[in-house]
């Protein structure tokens, strides 16, 4: 098992170009719209007072606690670059409301303690772990952040209770959370504080979930939940796709901490089955609306794809965790496809408004005539909205982007590796690194790293580049290019082809047969309807021409957008034909990026374009 | 306005090959198993006996009457070729039954006469005109084989009571009928006895539809019975597909007899509308299960096809309708399409059992899959059945396939046109015609005509057909090879080059986007799971490929199956790539005529299967 560690993006200042201009829109907007509309709809009330029936604000909900958590720790991200007296000033409120109504035995939920007392670990489904669980996040980012630890230790006795009733005394009417959460909130903890009762608890609820006792007291062999098998037995990802990859994650920290070679064998296996078989170009995966689950294999509709945003996040933190124990550069090429696409496109340009669905297509003339069969509740909305009843996704795009630092290099004995391009510097060990790129702009790096001499420097060649060329010589390691140190300071160009490129399905996946997608880079493309004449879904592309670059101000500077050609066919071509109809029409179309998607009014967009 | 008129099939025999097997099958079988099954439940009964609350025979329905005319009319066809006392001694029940149940004033229905005598003529969409339709179409075959009219005496009383009603009382519920039919059976009988007054209830009944007047007096302005628009400004096809296609057959009837321009346009209009944006390969209309109807421009999904037997039936007669008024070889290629695809996959090789729907692809896997959102209740059955509830389609099939004979052979002033290929012998005004052919075993054909010195001959050049040869000189006429009859005795001899070939759909029919179908000649080709290894909708076939030709004993005789290879990508394939797939797998694959799927068991099925 390899043993890399990712460098903190506390150790990683991104200093300009394009995640500089998203982290300035985090910092700016981000942080404080997902507050505001929080507040406007009672979750920060909720903390400060108790809900009573008949009382005049709205009762909470099981998940709230995760909400105010995740945006805690998204402020503890932004504190550790930067200090911020309001940020800082609420959390610490939040902090005192926490304080406030924790329990005498330590237990803290604001659903449960005021709406549902008796139900207390009765319920696998009520979130009260997974909201644990992102609570000790918040908390182990904040005493990051401020080496402040009274958060930490309010959930400490929290955690007390957890092991007591669910590890000594057995007296919950379940034995592993309903959605996993708390177990890779566990790993950060014990890597914190170096107390093994934490290892032991993630442990515990990882070996325990699956097991035969398990579903004999009742649970159903959901794998809703993956409670199907052992998680050292799985091999096929299912269920609900946020819960899967947040159970994975998990696995890997495990793999990583006590070495346990099959659950590394099982998280290959599963990262295996979601990025070769259930994962759409742009890296969104649960395919399915109904459980927002994995489906089967190549089963990837691209209208009613559900594609949660939260779900490529889980994704992109499972493949962050996998590169920290298995070297390969399909981890991080993972983590860059979600990066750009499937995480970015839940959030919109102007950093206040968010997907929670990210079809990868939107046929407004389909949907018209398909209301009436009631697919239209079927159908992911078409603009983004500033919260959700369950608003999950909101803070957990704030707090990845925040720390998207954290994602760029990885470090092992003797080892620096490049996993993510950005304009930044970073200190890693005692070794100073310094990129300049435009990427994803462009394909050209400038790497200067002094004070390792005698180490290797890995540069993950991504995964969508045929022709690269780096100024000193290299060999190729499980997809990284890799240097060895030889000087005190050491410069590197490195030079990605980034030409526009027309991508192809697997033949399996109906939905994009005969369709060509187009890419530049790690960027997905797609067409809207605002931007081209006629309809889109009429338009066939050639796969063989390259369409022209063009810098489009519209979106504002660092977006590229494509210009190419398309035609029509005729409507007078035939039903049927054994040859290639003769009638087309030659249209210009415009490319724009897919996370630049529905930020111009409701619009036809279409990813995959029929193609010839 | 071309006028010609097709040829009787009293005035043609078919002597051997593909139709005399068919024809023997719906002779020797499929007549008395849907008479048995019409017994069975309770139909014939129906007739004989007056239902009432509590009774122990099963209560009619609204269209109980026109199952038992078409079974009828089924058996005239059959009685007009050869003597059969069982047969006629069963209808001359059936006509005693009518005399006695038919009231005094004429009307004569059994649902109403015994559910509901309140509602006579009151609810558009109760099928009583319909029923009539029927019945005089069942009438006039009698007469037509027996020269017995005691049935159409009985009919012409009824009609006068629908005159009175309708055109001179006004006194129903609405102006024309919910289903079409009655006006297609009333040129028929105009044809028969040559009193306008059927001529002018059909036109009433033509011309009332879709006006205002009608809208008017409460019934929705429904596209659904094609009352959206006054007949003569449709262009689209829609709503209904039997109900649109039954109404066009009667304005082509009505351009015929009348001459005018106006219907012959719309005609034409919905015609192409049809043919070249919403039929299936198969001659399939009709796409959606909701409502039976028409849907978008080339929506034609293949799992869920509808394609109502009946409705590739309505298709054909408009079609053979509109041969006579129009000379172009496109609507006996649409006739050609139904006869040996769309409508003979409606039923069984034994002659026993029935599709309703006729789907283009059965994947048993993914309706497994869907099971849980109730898509299923919108799939198609995956085996023909002996009756259905709504028993339409299987007297429908047996009317068709027993009186084929009439789509052969047309015949003008001073030509007579060959529409179809079979081994037969007819009499055409006179002139003496012999054809003898494999058809659609191959494509030669030899034909002898006597008596037609003076005449023009013309012979269809099927619309798959790339290559012709003709051992007599000819021109070319909208689809037609036109040869001078220079002599009293002709030969000719005709060669259609037939290949296997696959054939691609419109690039906007979605549903096919990426896929080939196997044609040969006019046969339709599918895959079934239950000849072919692994996965069926893993399969590549290279759609410039030629597989090979084989009789398969499997299906008995005029049964040719093809055998081909198909490529299945590796597993290990990427999911997306911008180049060919190295990992291919060959396996061999066994196409058999699309009208024979569904005859060994439940398996997987697909017409159209991805391509390269």
């Amino acid at each position: 098992m390899d043993q890399f560690s990712s460098v903190d993006f506390s150790k990683v200042d991104i200093t300009g170009g394009f995640w500089a201009d998203k982290q300035k829109l985090i910092r700016d907007v981000t942080i404080f719209s997902v507050r505001d509309r929080f507040a406007d709809t009672g979750r920060f009330r909720a903390f400060e007072f108790d809900w009573t029936e008949g009382s005049d604000i709205p009762k909470p909900h099981i998940f709230w606690d995760s909400d105010i958590a995740k945006w805690m720790e998204s402020a503890a991200f932004l504190l550790q670059k930067a200090p911020n007296d309001e940020l800082q000033s609420q959390i610490e409120h939040i902090i005192d409301c926490i304080e406030q109504h924790q329990r005498e035995d330590g237990y803290f939920n604001i659903y449960h303690t005021v709406v549902a007392p008796k139900e207390r670990f009765r319920n696998r489904d009520h979130h009260e772990l997974y909201c644990l669980g992102h609570l000790i996040e918040a908390g182990v980012a904040y005493f990051n952040a401020t080496g402040r630890d009274r958060l930490l230790k309010l959930l400490e006795r929290y955690i007390d209770l957890v092991i007591r009733v669910f590890c000594v005394e057995h007296s919950a009417g379940f034995m592993t959370p309903g959605h996993e959460e708390i177990e890779l909130a566990l790993f950060k903890l014990y890597r914190l504080r170096h107390d093994k009762k934490y290892l032991d608890l993630a442990m515990f609820f990882l070996n325990e979930r699956g097991k035969k006792e398990e579903n004999d007291i009742g649970w159903c062999k959901s794998n809703y939940n993956q409670s199907h098998l052992p998680v050292r037995e799985q091999r096929e990802a299912m269920g609900h796709s946020v819960r899967a990859c947040y159970l994975y994650s998990a696995m890997a920290d495990a793999a990583k901490e006590t070495g346990d070679k099959a659950l590394l064998e099982a998280c290959r296996a599963l990262f295996d089955d979601i990025t070769r078989k259930k994962m759409y170009l742009t890296g969104g995966i649960g395919s399915s609306h109904m459980g927002e689950a994995f489906t089967l294999p190549y089963d990837l509709p691209n209208d009613t794809a559900y594609a949660e945003t939260c779900a490529s996040i889980a994704l992109s933190m499972f493949a962050d965790r996998m590169k920290e124990i298995d070297l390969d550069s399909k981890y991080a090429d993972t983590v860059e496809r979600e990066l750009y696409n499937g995480v970015l496109a839940g959030l919109s340009l102007d950093g206040k408004a968010f997907f929670y669905e990210n079809p990868l297509e939107i046929n407004l003339p389909d949907r018209a005539r398909h209301t009436s069969v009631n697919d239209s509740e079927r159908l992911p909305i078409t603009q983004r909205l500033e919260v959700f009843d369950c608003s999950c996704c909101p803070p957990n795009v704030t707090r990845y982007y925040a720390a998207l630092g954290s994602s760029v290099f990885s470090a092992g004995a003797d080892a620096i590796l490049v996993n993510q391009f950005a304009n930044c510097s970073a200190d890693i060990g005692g070794a100073k690194l310094r990129m300049e790129t435009n990427y994803p702009l462009d394909g050209t790096i400038r790497l200067t790293l002094t004070g390792a001499k005698g180490k290797r420097l890995l540069i993950r060649v991504p995964g969508w580049c045929k022709k690269s060329a780096f100024s000193a010589p290299h060999t190729m390691q499980r997809g990284y290019a890799a240097f060895n140190i030889d000087s005190n300071s050491f410069t590197l160009c490195v030079e990605f082809e980034m030409v526009p490129t027309f991508v192809h399905a697997h033949p399996a996946v109906r939905a994009d047969a005969g369709k060509a997608a187009l890419m530049y880079g790690p960027l997905v493309y797609c067409l809207e309807k605002i931007d081209n004449k006629g309809a889109l879904f009429d338009l066939i592309v050639d796969a063989g021409s390259t369409p022209e670059l063009r810098f489009d101000a519209k979106f504002g500077a660092n977006v590229i957008t494509f210009r190419g050609t398309a035609s029509s066919e005729d409507e007078s071509a035939p039903l049927y034909s054994d040859g290639q109809s003769a009638a087309r029409r030659e249209v210009p179309v415009t490319f724009i990026p897919y996370y630049a998607f529905a930020n111009r009014g409701e619009t036809d967009m279409a990813v995959w374009i029929r193609a010839e």
